[in-house]
């Protein structure tokens, strides 16, 4: 029996399905699971594919043609750490490790460094797209060494979803951590993406007063336009799906507390460590904190009261297009920041990241995947530079034609008691960013004032302190 | 010569004048700084204090009564860890380590566990005040072994700011780095705080118009209510301080460039940790970051157009009164997340916090000191167990009293694009806490769509996962 190209280590949901999905390209590959029992049920159901079961990590790697290229699809943190130490000493000078797990873009820069010395390559690679991505075709978001990647590219170019264009939709991200780092961010705008159209239900739920019906219809609807992606679509399914049990409409049996991997967390702690402005996405992750403690909410509501949403009348078409634009406008506005996020770290962490080809790669394959998309790889294809998606002229025109209706939305819904932070940490993100003038002046004499942490003046540089007293 | 009670290592201006102060009382203060000029500085400054030069950390020991208490003012982080390194082969069992530095919790918990080890105690304390503070009172916040502060109190006390019912600001916070947690958070608060004074003088400067002169007046006012607080006496000062070059209003020649030290940025972090929600404070760290992106803003101002601000006419006054309920109820807003932290860590670092206490001693010595926290002290001592501070029925009030106009001001803002991310975050978190139902279920339904994640259901307890293709 020959060897085989690649071998996957982890024969959990996302590794057993990568692992079928490069078996359909062709490849037979090795597998290994440290329990067996997930390694004979995968043989088991699919007895007619290329898969070459190992039992021990020898095995596992005696198996595989050098340089070897191993994925290790396996639970974050310190169970990666085990596994790849008890690789380690099985392993020969070149011979590639690939983390495609959710893994914290920190740990990645650490495990490369350190088996780099050893002579040996690692690859940090988000993977988007959930199972069935997975198995179908994710978007890949792989950092590591280079010439590593070249090795591994083939590969992964035939498993990624291809982008409606025909593109596959991988690309070597950087050095080191820059992949995970990038799959972190994409996981952070997914979080802003899901709050502002779940705020966008609610404005139309509870403002506009729509039916369950009336709102699959008007999702449908959005995403035949500049809204067309893949969470507007499922958000227009979600509407019509009856709950098998009570033949309700699911949604309204399905209990307001939203949970969380931690994926959004980091990136807003990233943003905050990089001085980056992430109040969009950071607003998002903590809705779904604040959702999650409904006894408290349920316990508030019979005591806080607040004002009455009060129907609209003939003016309710109009209003369902301001939403519209303010759930797109907003979304820009989110983009802007996240871009913003991935230039300053690529400037702190030295990745020289290319924001258009990230933009591109996340077309097809992944949860954000977005017609809008596009836009964004247009704006850096004209401006590499561009300090913030905001100044692309196809952008400044959103801004320009939609910021009324965000205004018009967020207005309505701060007057009819409905939350909105998404929608409103936009506008005022939009308003601090065009400010030439800000009141962080006062900011400063406050500072200098009781701390004499001294300021700068408009008129020249330097740092001065006043004798406030 | 006797041996001293106390000793201080580190004379930059907070460890000087927190010698000066213990002096004052009564003490014979040994001093130590690693570079001998600071202390020779010091001892010709104050050549009638009872100020114990030392020049070896053997000498300043051996100055010392047992058990011996050495209080560290050293900058915070490695130096931190040197001078402890140094001093620990010096000591014996029972002597006390006092941190007063702007250290990370999380470096205190863990020094506090290696000292133990040694039988050595470790106090990190919180000290809050700035220069002043340090030398004629500060807040202070003690974390550590109870036995170990007991035996510190009597100076601590001494030394602390008083209330003005005369009440020391000094009180025991709970075991290793409960100390310097509560001072991380009151940093966090401090942050919020500045920000909501900043957007209060950008809603009264851009949409009422008022002048500098104006603007001092309607502080000095608010002064005199229950916005009674220092930030609120020290800016209404900031508008009439001229500047001594050009001769104009100062705070107009200051950078609107807000700068940081960080404490914020870790209360964020940290609440993120905790999934305790902190979004107003977080978006006053994120708009420090953003005012410090100056040249991008400038840039900006010149091709992202807004909406122009109206001048008000007759119903000036009243929206001057709107705009201090605004800030009033924001701040209630602020203080009640960053409360809720402190629960939130409380149980999660098993510290057993009495959050009246807490409130208590911030009312004197530190930059948040308020009339306002009396308030707080109240409603703990009423209800210990109180989930959010807006439960409480004078918050209530509050709340219910001031909401419209919290509204009208952050309506108004965002209709004249000067942006308010504090108002508006204080604004949606008030509506989200008061929610029975949030579009929460949405996001669940989507996670569970994409990703299997499963979700809850309102009419019974358990995991479910729908097939929704």
């Amino acid at each position: 029996m020959g060897k085989q190209a690649i071998g996957v280590v982890g024969l959990a949901v996302m590794g057993r399905n990568l692992a079928l999905n490069i078996e359909s390209r062709g490849h037979a590959v090795s597998v290994y699971n440290r329990s067996r029992e997930k390694t004979d049920e995968l043989i088991a159901e699919y007895p007619d594919r290329k898969l070459v079961p190992a039992f021990t990590l020898e095995e596992f790697v005696e198996s595989l043609e050098k340089p070897r290229r191993i994925l290790l699809m396996v639970k974050a943190g310190a169970p990666t750490d085990a596994t790849i130490a008890a690789l380690k000493p099985l392993l020969d000078q070149g011979d590639i490790l690939i983390d495609g797990g959710n893994t914290h873009f920190t740990d990645t820069i650490r495990r490369n460094q350190e088996l780099a010395k050893a002579g040996l390559h690692f690859i940090g690679t988000g993977v988007s797209g959930g199972e069935e991505g997975a198995l179908k075709g994710p978007s890949i978001m792989p950092g590591g060494q280079r010439d590593a990647y070249d090795l591994v590219a083939p590969i992964l170019t035939e498993i990624a979803a291809k982008a409606p264009d025909g593109e596959p939709c991988v690309a070597y991200m950087g050095p080191d951590g820059a992949g995970h780092f990038v799959k972190m961010v994409h996981n952070g705008i997914e979080y802003g993406d899901m709050q502002l159209i779940a705020e966008s239900y609610a404005v139309l739920k509870q403002v506009v007063g729509l039916s369950n019906e009336e709102l699959g219809k008007v999702y449908t609807e959005w995403n035949q336009g500049e809204l067309d992606s893949y969470l507007i679509e499922i958000t227009s399914r979600i509407f019509s799906k009856k709950d098998e049990e009570t033949g309700k409409d699911l949604v309204d049996v399905i209990l307001d507390r939203a949970a969380q991997k931690g994926t959004g967390k980091w990136t807003s702690q990233n943003a905050l460590d990089l001085g980056a402005p992430l109040p969009l996405i950071t607003e998002a992750v903590f809705a779904r904190v604040l959702s999650s403690l409904k006894d408290q909410r349920v316990a508030a509501s019979k005591v806080l009261e607040g004002p009455k949403a009060k129907p609209l009348g003939a003016e309710r078409d109009a209003f369902i297009e301001s939403v519209r634009r303010a759930l797109y406008f907003s979304k820009v506005i989110s983009y802007a920041q996240g871009f913003a996020q991935l230039r300053a770290a690529s400037e702190e962490y030295k990745w020289d990241l290319d924001f258009g080809t990230i933009a591109k790669i996340f077309r097809a394959g992944c949860i954000i995947r977005a017609r809008f998309l596009q836009k964004i790889t247009d704006a850096y294809t004209k401006d590499k530079a561009i300090a913030n998606l905001l100044l692309d002229p196809y952008f400044r025109d959103i801004a320009s034609n939609y910021q009324a209706a965000l205004r018009e939305v967020v207005v309505a819904a701060i007057n009819a008691g409905v939350p909105v932070p998404a929608f409103a940490s936009a506008v005022a993100y939009f308003d601090a960013y065009r400010s030439e003038r800000l009141p962080a002046n006062l900011v400063q004499a406050q500072r200098d004032f009781f701390g004499a942490h001294t300021f700068e003046r408009i008129d020249k540089p330097g740092s001065f302190h006043a004798n406030w007293s």
